[in-house]
């Protein structure tokens, strides 16, 4: 298990999905785990520590949590299958260990919520790991290239 | 306590924001809940008995609220403050009742999946509560007039 930290979220304009990056602590590889916006938005409201005066779902699931004397110990995304991530949620509950299985979005939104660990199994790093500045590089051209297209598109506009 | 069924789930065009129509059990009277689209969806994909492979958020919340051996007695949406609703989630837990603070659309989206009643204050029907042919009359209306904007609009780029 690598314990991760997120290095951002970003939000993949093709795709139309989020996109939480995680690094490797020590290390150079990142693991780009697609999630939807919802989630993404909910990982970075806590990140930004924006306020909201009612709880939102994550906000929601880990006072249920809590309140049934439950002790989120980590998360772990332990595989991948049809390019799906799979994660678990490990909980302490009265000296019993639970394993609660979870997508990566809804672990890594509780995860920053209780501020508990985020680990992710070796072997992912190494079928789906790249390099973090080959992989920000690349966003940064595909976001150029979005730029280019709606510059062109705008200029089509402007001769009719 | 008013004993609820959802009645429908719509979406609100100019609010841009999903509501649950939550009927009195043998009553007219509806009482018009505006929620998140994202909140709307989580109750409409239960409802419509959706297939998705992986547990959405809400999925998830049942299952650590179980796992931790917790028992959704009921949801309760108890107070309007501000233009919005509090609600409550009754959990049995080890012989205790633990009571836990949440918008109504997190505990409608988990009634509907534990398959609990959802009560609503008396005083809530008769501050927000309203006819409910006269409801759905005024969201057709709505509705019909997006219609002819859109229509009219259409017109509009046809001309040029």
């Amino acid at each position: 298990m690598i314990s991760c930290k997120i290095e951002t979220v970003t939000f993949d304009d093709v795709s139309h999905m989020g996109v939480v990056l995680l690094t490797e602590k020590d290390g150079r590889r990142v693991l780009p785990v697609w999630v939807g916006l919802f989630e993404a938005q909910a990982i970075l409201f806590r990140l930004q520590n924006s306020y909201f005066p009612r709880p939102l779902t994550h906000d929601l699931l880990k006072n249920c949590i809590e309140r049934l004397n439950g002790q989120v110990e980590y998360i772990l995304i332990n595989r991948i299958e049809n390019n799906t991530f799979y994660a678990q949620i490990h909980i302490k509950h009265n000296n019993n260990k639970i394993v609660i299985d979870s997508r990566p979005s809804d672990a890594i939104a509780l995860a920053v919520r209780v501020e508990t660990p985020i680990y992710v199994e070796e072997k992912l790093f190494e079928t789906n790991g790249v390099d973090k500045e080959e992989f920000l590089k690349e966003q940064r051209e595909k976001l150029y290239k979005l730029y280019l297209e709606a510059t062109e598109e705008d200029e089509e506009k402007t001769k009719h």
